[in-house]
């Protein structure tokens, strides 16, 4: 099956079918750093340089790697800008905010509800 | 500093931040198989060899070390039932269930739009 065929089964995506696109771009997402990004570009607009220091331990190759994913998918927007000295944004689509405040919700919960996790892992071991 | 003073310091945890433990829980969550079990889980229970037959892709061992992972973060519930042949369930908690709507919020989204989101990637291309 080739992507074009694939693409037409799975207009409506299924992320628990196996060769579903949709997958690709929920690894994008919820990868280690993409879902990070977009918790971070939720807040607004930001140059490179400022996501760095933002997103705690990322590497500058795997947040251009990251951004570049994200953008491929729609969802990220880079604006070069040709000034003195020159200067790249990064911001979210009008669909990576939907997606952006799903992330956000889902992040949002487990950071308020992190005591009562630790505590089932306390009460598991 | 330990991993009490970390938790001290993190009890409304910041995702962002490089060592706060709530990016342990996100990665169990939004992690390549951890996103899928928790979409498979949020239909209702399921045996092992049900989730492992509908998460397509998944091998046993990923599969066991994610459900374990979940079990950890109390998300997920494991029972063992002492019938004869003897079976194992698994079901989503309370606090499970409210992650789980969050992921499910997400993956429905990029299901439904996936075709968008294929088409913008067409276009950056």
């Amino acid at each position: 099956m080739n992507a074009q065929e694939l693409f037409d089964r799975c207009l409506e995506g299924d992320v628990l079918a196996q060769d579903c696109p949709s997958r690709a771009i929920l690894a994008h997402v919820t990868g280690r750093w993409g879902t990070l990004v977009m918790v971070a570009l939720s807040k607004g607009t930001h140059r490179f340089s400022e996501l760095k220091r933002r997103i705690g331990g990322v590497s500058e190759r795997m947040l251009a790697q990251t951004l570049q994913q994200l953008e491929g998918d729609g969802l990220v927007l880079r604006q070069a800008h040709q000034v003195v000295p020159p200067h790249v944004d990064y911001s979210l689509t009008p669909m990576g905010r939907e997606v952006a405040d799903r992330v956000v919700a889902l992040t949002g919960f487990i950071e308020t509800h992190l005591a009562e996790m630790r505590q089932a892992k306390v009460a598991a071991e």
